[in-house]
C-alpha cells in the first residue's frame, strides 16, 4: 500500500487496523499490558479520561434519582449458582478465591492455605450479591423503586484480551435498581439507555444506534437486553454499553419480595445497566487517525497544550510571561459544562517534537508562543482536527472567543465525521448473495476488514442468526428503536420478515 | 448506669461502647454486614461520606503533583515474594485465587477448575504490582518524581471484623511515588502526611497527632511509617492514616533504577501512603453521641433537611412554596469550598419523626417550615450540636447567612469538642504504678474503657515496648513531631529516654 505521506503513527489503519489500536495507546501513553494475565495497568492519561466518564454519567445518574453505594468484590459459590442462565453464563471464566493464606512450601516459597469451606468468586458482575442486600432492604412498596449504582472493578478470565477492549480486569458502573411493576421496570430500563445513548452522542461524539439484542446476545439472565452499538472505523461494530430488564428472575433468585398496596407479598422487578472502560477503546477506534489519539474536547483529560518557543533569555522571558497571561485566561474556564485544563510544555525539546507529542496524545488544540508573536500580542492556534502545519496567528484579546468556538467546533467535527462514516457504511441489504458479497474481506492482509453494517430482514429465528454467524462470523448487533416496520424476507431463509436488523462483524 | 434522659440510640456510648457504635451505622442507615465473610455493604449515606472524603483529597493530591493510575487487582505469588519484610506481614491473611472457572461436580454443583500454574493474590497493598509497572516507567532522573495516586479496593483476611474499622474488603488510596534522592522521598513522605492532617483536622474535624511509628508499629518493608494518629470517644487510640518511607527496599525488589546525574545507574527511593474507608470509623467514633451520627459539615452528604409541617391541602401549599423558596436559596450555594446540598422531607411522618430520622442521620441542621412561621416569613432553625428542642426562629430573609454561620459554628464546635476530649484525657505520666493504674478499665462492663493517652518516656528498647503491651495491652501509638526532647527514664526500665511517646489501647 503506498503512503501519502509520513504519519505519526504506524502502521496505519489501512496497513493493520489492530495493530495501529496498539501503537495509538502507546504513543499517547494510556496504557500497558501487565504481567498480569490478561490486567492492563491504566495510566494518568487513560484514567483521566475515564474519570471524566466517571464524573459526567455520574452526574446524569444523580439527576435520574440514583445513589451510589458499594457492595463485596467477592460472590459465595452458592449465590452465583442461584439463576441458572446466569451461572452458564459467567462459570466458565471466572476468578476463584479458594484459600485465605500463604504459607511455606517447604522449598523456600510460599503456597496457598487455609482452604476456604465455600470458595468464593470475583465479581463477573454482581446481580446477586447485590440481590442479597435488596432482598433485606425491600419490604414494601413504599420501599420501591430502589435506585442504585455502584462503580467498581470486574475480573472475567477472557481468553483473548485487548487493552480497554476485552481485559481479565476492567472498571465499570452497575446500575441495579428494583420496582412495582414491569412497566416501571421498562421504563427504568429504556430511561437509562438513553442516558448512555446522550452521553456516547454529546460527549463521546459517538453515533450510537440504540436497539434491542437478540435472544443469543443478551444478557445471562435476562428478559430483554438494550444496547448502545457504535461502528468502529474498521466498520466492525462495538457493543458500548447495555441495559437489562431483568423480569422476576433475579428477584426470585434472591428472594426480593415487597408487600403490594393490597398487601399481598410478591416478587419485585429489578434492571441492571453499565458501561465500562471499554468506551475508552471506543473512543479510540472511533476517532483516532494515522497521528495517534483524537479527543472530543468535552471527554479531553486537557484542552490546550501551550508550546513557548524561544532562543535566549530575553526571549524566554517575554513568552513565558505571555504564556502564564494566557493560563490566566482559561483559569476556571468553563466549556460549556466541562471546565478547560492547560498544559504548558517547557521541555528542553524542539518546537515540533512537542507538538507532535501532544498530537500523538489527542490535546485539542495547541498554541504555540514565540518572540515574534508575543511583540505582535498574538500566538499560533492549531487544532487536532486540522493538518498539524494549519496554524492560525489569534490576537491574545481574541484568544477565549476563539478557543471556545474551536472546541465546539472540534467537538461537532468528530461527531459528525463518525456519523457520515457509518452512514457510508451501512446498506440496506435484501440479496441473500449481495449480503455474503459485502461481508466478505477486500483485504487478504486485513480479513477482518469487511463491508460495514448491513441492514437487513431477519425473521427471528435463532438458526438463521446462527447460521450468518457460522458462514460469516457476522452476527445481528441491534434491532434498532427507530428501525421503521416494513414488509420483507429473511435474508438467511427467505421467510417473511417485518423489520430488519443491524448485521456486522463485531468486538 | 442511670439515665438521665431517654435517648435515640441504645445502648449509649457510657453503657456499652461497642455496641452504640454498630447502633449508630444501622441508625443513619450508612452500612451493613453482608453474608461474604468480613464484607461490608457500605450504603448510600456512608459511601456518599466517602465519595466526599474521595473528592477533597483527590483535589490535594493533585495540587500536590500527583496523578491517578490504576494498577491490577491480582499480585502474582512471585511478586509478593520478593520482598521478605512485606510477605511476611501479609501472607497470613490474603485472599488466594488459584482456579480460572467453576464446573460442574457431577453432584448438580459447581467446583473450582483451571487451575493456575502461579496463584494471585487479591492485592492487600499494591507497593510490589506497581513497582513493576514503575521499573518500566523510570529509566532516567528526569522521570522523577514519579508521583502516582491509585484509588482502588483492598483485600486482607482479617480474623476479626467490624464496619469501617477492620473489614476483609475496604476502600482507599495509596499513593506511590518515585524519587532521585533520600531527602527528596523523605520530604514527599512528611508532605503526604502534612496533607492528611489538614484533611483530618479542617474536614474531619477531627485533631489528629503527627509523628512517627516504632520499629514494631512500621508498615511491612518501610525504613519510617508516620501516621495521624486521633482519640476515639472511648479514649482509645485510632490510626487514621500513614506514609511511609520505603527507603531503596521496594526498589531493589522492584527493580526500580535509574540513570543518574553523571551517567551512573542506581535504585530509586519511593514512598507510600494511604487513608482508607476506616476514616469513616474515625469519623462516627470522634463526634457521635448518643443521638446518632454527628457529621462535620465540611464532610457531611447533605447539610440542611427541610422539614415541612402541615394540616391540610391550603397549609400544604403555602408551606411548600415555602420549602421550595428556600431550596432555591441554597441551590448552587457554598459553604467555603463545600457545595450545600438540602433534603427536602415532605413523607407522611410525625414532624418529631422526621426530625429524628436526620438528628439520627447527623445532618448538620434541620428546618422546620409551618403554617405559622410562612405567614411571618420565618422558618425554624435548629443545629445538629445543641438540643433537639434548641429551635431558633430565623426570617427567611436572614436564612442564608445565618446557615453559613452555623454551619461554620458546627465544624469548629465539633473539633474544639475533640481536642478538648483528647487534652483531658491525656496525661504526663513518670510513675509506672501511675501507668498500669491508668491503664486500668474503670468500669467491669466495659473492660476496654481506660484512662486515655499517656505521654510517657520510653527508652527504644523494643523490649520494653513488648512488655507494656502484654501486661496491659497498651501500645506506643506514635511519637509525636512536636514532643519535645527532655530528659527521663523509660516507663517500663527506668533507663534514661530522651522523649515521650504516646501510650494507649488502640483499634
Amino acid at each position: 500500500m503506498s503512503k501519502q505521506k509520513r504519519t505519526a503513527i504506524e502502521p496505519t489503519r489501512a496497513d493493520n487496523y489492530a495493530e495501529w489500536y496498539q501503537q495509538v495507546i502507546k504513543a499517547a501513553d494510556m496504557a500497558e499490558n501487565s504481567e498480569v494475565r490478561g490486567c492492563m495497568v491504566i495510566k494518568p492519561w487513560g484514567y483521566a479520561i475515564w474519570e471524566n466518564i466517571q464524573r459526567v454519567l455520574d452526574g446524569m445518574f444523580r439527576e435520574t434519582g440514583h445513589r451510589n453505594a458499594y457492595f463485596p468484590i467477592f460472590i459465595p459459590k452458592s449465590y452465583f449458582e442461584k439463576e441458572a442462565e446466569h451461572v452458564e453464563g459467567f462459570a466458565k471464566e471466572c476468578a476463584v478465591v479458594t484459600h485465605s493464606r500463604l504459607e511455606d512450601d517447604g522449598k523456600g516459597g510460599l503456597k496457598a492455605a487455609g482452604e476456604l469451606t465455600e470458595p468464593y468468586i470475583v465479581r463477573p458482575t454482581s446481580e446477586t450479591i447485590i440481590g442479597a442486600s435488596f432482598a433485606k432492604w425491600v419490604n414494601s412498596y413504599r420501599d420501591l423503586p430502589l435506585l442504585i449504582n455502584q462503580w467498581a472493578n470486574i475480573v472475567r478470565w477472557e481468553m483473548r484480551t485487548r487493552l480497554f477492549l476485552r481485559t481479565t480486569e476492567f472498571l465499570w458502573q452497575e446500575g441495579h435498581t428494583v420496582h412495582e411493576t414491569a412497566e416501571d421496570a421498562m421504563e427504568e430500563t429504556r430511561k437509562m439507555l438513553d442516558v448512555y445513548a446522550k452521553f456516547a452522542r454529546e460527549y463521546l461524539a459517538i453515533p450510537v444506534l440504540t436497539g434491542e439484542k437478540t435472544e443469543s446476545e443478551k444478557f445471562p439472565g435476562a428478559v430483554n437486553t438494550y444496547c448502545i452499538e457504535a461502528m468502529m472505523q474498521d466498520k466492525k461494530a462495538l457493543q458500548s454499553g447495555t441495559s437489562h430488564f431483568l423480569g422476576q428472575n433475579f428477584a426470585q433468585a434472591s428472594q426480593i419480595k415487597y408487600q403490594n398496596r393490597e398487601g399481598d407479598f410478591e416478587y419485585a422487578w429489578t434492571t441492571s445497566w453499565g458501561v465500562s472502560t471499554r468506551l475508552i477503546g471506543a473512543l479510540i477506534m472511533a476517532h483516532s487517525d494515522d497521528n495517534g489519539l483524537v479527543l472530543p474536547p468535552k471527554i479531553a483529560p486537557s484542552h490546550i497544550a501551550l508550546i513557548p518557543i524561544y532562543r535566549d533569555d530575553e526571549e524566554k522571558k517575554a513568552v513565558l510571561e505571555a504564556c502564564h497571561e494566557i493560563e490566566e485566561i482559561f483559569q476556571r474556564q468553563y466549556f460549556e459544562d466541562i471546565r478547560i485544563y492547560t498544559e504548558l510544555d517547557d521541555r528542553d525539546l524542539t518546537g515540533s517534537e512537542r507538538n507532535w507529542y501532544w498530537i500523538k496524545k489527542g490535546i485539542p488544540l495547541r498554541i504555540e508562543v514565540g518572540p515574534r508573536d508575543v511583540a505582535q500580542r498574538a500566538v499560533m492556534l492549531a487544532r487536532r482536527d486540522l493538518e498539524a502545519r494549519d496554524k492560525k496567528s489569534v490576537p491574545i484579546a481574541d484568544l477565549k472567543e476563539e478557543v471556545l468556538k474551536s472546541l465546539r467546533e472540534i467537538q461537532d467535527h468528530y461527531y459528525n465525521n463518525a456519523l457520515s462514516f457509518r452512514e457510508e457504511n451501512t446498506r440496506k441489504i435484501d440479496d441473500q448473495k449481495e449480503f455474503y458479497r459485502y461481508f466478505t474481506p477486500k483485504n487478504v492482509n486485513q480479513p477482518e476488514i469487511h463491508g460495514g453494517f448491513a441492514a437487513s430482514h431477519w425473521c427471528g429465528a435463532a438458526a438463521c442468526e446462527e447460521k450468518i454467524k457460522e458462514d460469516l462470523k457476522v452476527t445481528i448487533r441491534v434491532i434498532p428503536f427507530d428501525m421503521p416496520e416494513e414488509a420483507g424476507s429473511c435474508i438467511a431463509c427467505g421467510k417473511a420478515s417485518q423489520k430488519r436488523a443491524i448485521f456486522a462483524k463485531s468486538y
